[in-house]
């Protein structure tokens, strides 16, 4: 159950507080060209530590390539991606070992299983996301090698919305944020709730462009299915919306379809994807983050014996998940558009022909 | 790929216009007691013709048992359900076969595919979501079995919202209306819609209730991961929240979290799930269905040839597919929680021990 | 897990005695001619009654197509096939529903399940091989458009043993019989065996050929491990051997290995396979069936509640399962053959863009 | 492609010349007491350099636990288990790195993927069951707690047959022999082989005791098909046989069905397994190996333009490798068992009933 897709597979690993994080890949065609350094940078951009909005755990998040790449190409063998982990500060947790943190997946891990890594949330801590994005950062690279580009940024902090979009510019702002206009305000409003012990949400807007017609597979692995699975799989996420989105429930069918020309669609209201399948057009995603669930005011919960206690959490964390969780969510995006890249290839005689026959 | 699940297995099959539409259920414990009569009364729900606010296409919609219940019992084989289609007027669509209606996936499928069975959307068909509905009414006799209940209903349509929800009262509801008191408004906005030859889009509700904790399995399989797929691949659908939802971005953490006591939970943000597990709390999730792409006003389009056109739709509709969509999102999550009822079972070491050691 | 296959995946469905027998294709890549003439030729190979050699059952076995086809071609929707079952004599087994026929899955469906479909074995019967030979025979539609060619035969019927093997002869002998020669002394054997109340073993040659090299996918599913695999899982079968098989557990390094010239191989000892993938030649298997387990001799067994006593079966069956198993090899090599072709077209990124960048 | 199982997944990854060679567990139900110097037991059997009859590469074979273990038990997380490669000698396969060598995967390698990690067969590489061993080994300690045993040992080298086994005895022979009476005779064939630049095959004996009835999933997961695909995905394994395995393609159905009384089973002739299930009686299973391909006497071959030549290998291999692969498919049928554990479980519907209603 730890494993992702079915033709680009993404298994992980590690915890929070154990050696390490990791992933490995299966299925990724032989004779890409593997960029280290490239998943290096995906890596920074998730990393902890690195300005005032979000923990100060700090990690070097290095990765180790440990097995697949042969002469800077994938060999069709699986790839072996490890981050060991270093800021651990295991004692941190010893205090709430026996506790249910309200918002996390403490309670829910120790009913599931009858035990629990406590170090930190163990399996559950957002940390693993870091092994998301290094097997992200190489779909990416394959996707490149197709013209596929995938993007993504903070659209609002709390209620503080932004209105226009530059994904460029998110790329080097220190929230990653899509609206400069807005960028100062959220900023602002992030380090007000991390003066005051709290959290806040936040939305992340996810673009992909130059995308084949075609990809999805119906009925049970469509497109939009798929990239909702993953996004509501992040740690964090509350709701998915594609193309119109929630929006699309108030609207009439003359409003809401795209009607075509020669040249193309007239409007996207459906996000790209029509009947489960890509329709070359853009896909627009809207993912909402809950504020983070460590906070650092007292709180009622229970341990492990069912006694009540307040909860007095200390520690670090992410004033605002949305903004790291916008790199992941870029990250899972590209896991799935690789998976039906893939499972694309297989879908005429005649593609299975020009294959085979030459 | 048009199979759904990991253990309880659906695979689905058929056309709008072909033969019918059924389904292979596989994995469903033997000794499961079968209502073929509750699977029809659900069916029914679902089936086109009912009222008004439905389209005028009629089918009897019954199902037949081909395989994998002997005796009223499960055995461990295959079920195999079959509906038979009836009222196809095939003809309707010989005028549209080479154009690409907006909002559907007629071109879509084309471009994927080299072909398209025109006949009422081929495969694309909501017509196929009877297979989801029949496979759900089965998993449904295996939750009630372990009491747990899966509840739906219409919410809103367009901008009439619901605010007070009787989930016992949208049973018996000619448009599944959560808000007795909005049903009317609703009702006639659906009417007015379908008089100017529009539709309209609509929310849904979705309530699980005696969810037991530790369903989920992470971090692939996340109950709310699993849930969020299958809604997002019924038709139409193009937005799903869970719990709080999309207002969780706006919340600060202290409003979010949800605090414990020794009796439970102090409140419901998280929607029943923590880390992608099961509480034990009630799941909600909302489902925004778009309008439907059906509609009898001159849209502009193309053909196969890529000529531009104006398409003068004809034919029979639904004015406001989230009604019967309410009925498929209710099976479809119970698919999703049978699954996930049988996937727990391997959890825990002490679990396998007690089954196998007498 | 009744569902065979990765990407050209096959759900089985039916029982012995139930409505019919039948199979959901699913990922068939469109634009398939499916010619349905051919799925009852292979049918009628494998049906019961043919001639004095197999059981007396009688059974049309005549096929429909229930989805999937349109206009005479696959449209990329699964394809479901259905036979009818028409000559089933439940009586016959009401004297033993709650026996455990020797060398038969009465004891272990009943452990397993909790119950059983005791009419003709329920989902046990042979007569499911029905639905993996239409399968098949739609598998082979698709590897004749690649030139691929699929052939079987029997080769010993207890301990006489075929010794010059001619797949074309096989193809209309009475008993699939590779050896003209021996196939009279194969054939009295057989009818002696079955005057004597008593069944015989006998063994059975696929040969794959106009094979592409690179079928396979390592290091889980080889193509020899999957070939085994599909092997094994027919009924009554119990050893499996590729290439030189068992003997090659005696040679020596150059007695057995492959040597190669700029034409090609020198020898074929690894039947076809290095490294789970497929070399190009001839990929050749011995499969060897153990007798019919009904035997119409007096047997010691209990019944349900371990009862002993002496069955006196009757009814009707098989001398020589080998014979229609060789049918049913075939088509189970097909099946793999299939997978092995769509999912090899995923190997390599040249081939990755050559499909999308044009 | 590198995952194997259903419930009990291992995804394996390495190259037998890069960092080194490791597995991700998943589906481990938490709460198993890992004992990690078990793992190393077993690593210590199947490792190279540990007497004359196996290859002279010293590995130490260390394994080191990455994830998925808290205090000694399964977390319900995925282990990772890694072993670091130390004595690569990568020199030695520089001179071939162009050339297919007779009976090894490089050509089919090459033809698949484009390229090939020639250093040592990369991935196809003996060396990757390193891997599958230390899976294995977890596997087993689940089994334990079951009660269930698996067993092996070598029943012949060559035409040098044992005829009397000894599952004890085989634990401490040095080639793991079986026939305490044989094993020196076994032993000076190997070391004649040896002195000859030549290989042996060889034959392996699997024995799975207490096993539960019930294992299996029909029709296409049954346990003899999963065994058998289990075994033949082990490099150099060309035939299985289970219970009388080709011998029953001899026999009378009175010679082979092996009738019951209320205190069991009167022979096993089946194996232990009928109708894909097991039986409750030991599980038999014979695994025959080819001669190793490496050879050290002169072979035709050709390179990757087609040239031929003659190759005059050298380096160090392991004379016979039934021996060291009979630890291999003793841990191979682990994974297996353990899978089909954890799949029985959602058998029936009062085993559902029993885990959730207290």
């Amino acid at each position: 159950m730890n494993t992702f897709g079915q033709r680009f597979k993404v298994t992980t690993f590690g915890e929070s507080h154990g050696s390490g994080i990791g992933c490995v890949i299966d299925g990724i065609p032989a004779g890409l060209r593997i960029d280290k350094k490239y998943i290096q940078t995906e890596l920074n951009k998730r990393k902890p530590g690195l300005n005032g909005y979000s923990t100060s755990r700090k990690e070097s998040d290095e990765v180790e390539i440990l097995s697949g790449v042969f002469e800077g190409f994938s060999t069709g063998a699986p790839i072996t991606l490890f981050v060991k982990n270093q800021n651990q500060k295991s004692k941190d947790y010893e205090s709430i070992k026996d506790i249910f943190r309200p918002g996390h997946a403490d309670m829910t891990y120790f009913y599931k299983y009858g035990l629990r890594d406590h170090r930190g949330g163990g399996r559950s801590s957002a940390r693993e996301s870091a092994a998301r994005v290094a097997a992200g950062a190489i779909a990416q690279q394959m996707l490149k090698e197709l013209g596929i580009e995938v993007l993504s940024g903070v659209c609002s902090v709390g209620d503080i919305l932004g209105e226009n979009f530059d994904f460029e510019y998110a790329k080097t702002s220190e929230i990653y944020a899509l609206d400069k206009q807005k960028e100062d305000l959220q900023k602002k409003l992030i380090l007000s709730i991390k003066k005051t012990y709290n959290s806040i949400g936040g939305m992340v807007l996810l673009k992909i462009q130059n995308v084949p017609i075609g990809l999805g597979e119906p009925l049970y692995h469509k497109l939009d299915g798929e990239l909702a699975k993953a996004m509501m799989g992040i740690n964090g996420v509350k709701a998915v919306e594609i193309g119109e989105g929630a929006n699309a429930s108030k609207l009439t069918g003359n409003q809401h379809n795209d009607q075509i020309t020669h040249e193309g669609f007239l409007s996207n209201h459906n996000g790209g994807i029509l009947g489960g399948i890509s329709t070359g057009q853009d896909i627009d995603i809207k993912i909402h983050f809950k504020p983070t669930p460590s906070i650092f005011l007292p709180q009622s919960t229970i341990d492990v014996q069912k006694n009540e206690l307040t909860l007095n959490l200390k520690g670090r964390h992410d004033p605002c998940i949305a903004i790291r969780g916008s790199i992941v969510a870029k990250h899972m995006a590209s896991l799935v558009m690789a998976d039906m890249i893939l499972l694309h290839m297989n879908s005429t005689m005649s593609g299975v022909k020009k294959f085979y026959i030459k």
